[in-house]
């Protein structure tokens, strides 16, 4: 989860996000919808995207998402359709959304209705990570 | 709407998109899933995003968009991120789960939840729609 925030941090947003196999990051990404003009550019998406283009296969089963916000709907079903394993998130929804205004959809809920199924943590250095939303309070976009 | 079933069968799969303004097309798309090896290039995130890059900008409020099938959770959040003003769709997620397992949140439950809005309209070519997924069985990918 430091790796995240990191990547949150040097892209001067909220949102940062890893993809980490036998505890080693595999891929790295940050928000870059007001850089990309483009409302998908979320930084799980991006970081789904770049493993898809390096893996070359879209099943990304066996993968551990760290991500410094609990996942939007977008996100979270996204998550789910690569088999991403376990996705660990910093702040929830319902903390982001004092910032941001947000989908109010819980990742949990999005798996409930789902039928792939990925394990959720909730809560990792989740001050840590809202404080995020203070440092860069312009530049959510999410 | 013909032309998103249009998009659909020269793409093989059951999902085509387009968006227009006017009444003129202005992008067109199909699912490129299996294709680009990408969970998130469904029809609808991948004509959104033409039309970001056409456009240069985040915002695509006014646009309407209609797709073969009822939008899953994550293009839903993206088409309400992006601002367009009216979806119409054939097929519903409820009569698509018959032929590929789908995350079961309809597309009203996404806008109920979202700070942002968008008119939905079902139905359009429904059976024709539905069909979609008759002829093309095994390309799916949604």
């Amino acid at each position: 989860m430091r790796a995240a925030i990191e990547q949150a941090r040097q892209g001067g947003t909220p949102f940062g996000c890893v993809i980490v196999k036998k505890d080693a990051v595999v891929v790295s990404a940050h928000n870059t919808v007001a850089q990309d003009l483009d409302v998908t550019a979320h930084a799980e998406i991006n970081a789904l995207r770049k493993l898809h283009a390096q893996k070359k296969r879209v099943d990304l089963s066996g993968y551990v998402l760290y991500t410094t916000c609990e996942p939007c709907p977008m996100c979270m079903s996204a998550i789910l359709y690569a088999g991403i394993t376990t996705v660990v998130y910093g702040a929830s929804i319902n903390q982001a959304r004092q910032y941001v205004p947000q989908i109010e959809i819980a990742s949990h809920d999005v798996t409930a209705k789902s039928p792939h199924k990925a394990l959720i943590i909730p809560g990792m250095l989740g001050p840590e990570c809202l404080h995020l939303f203070e440092e860069f309070p312009q530049k959510s976009g999410k």
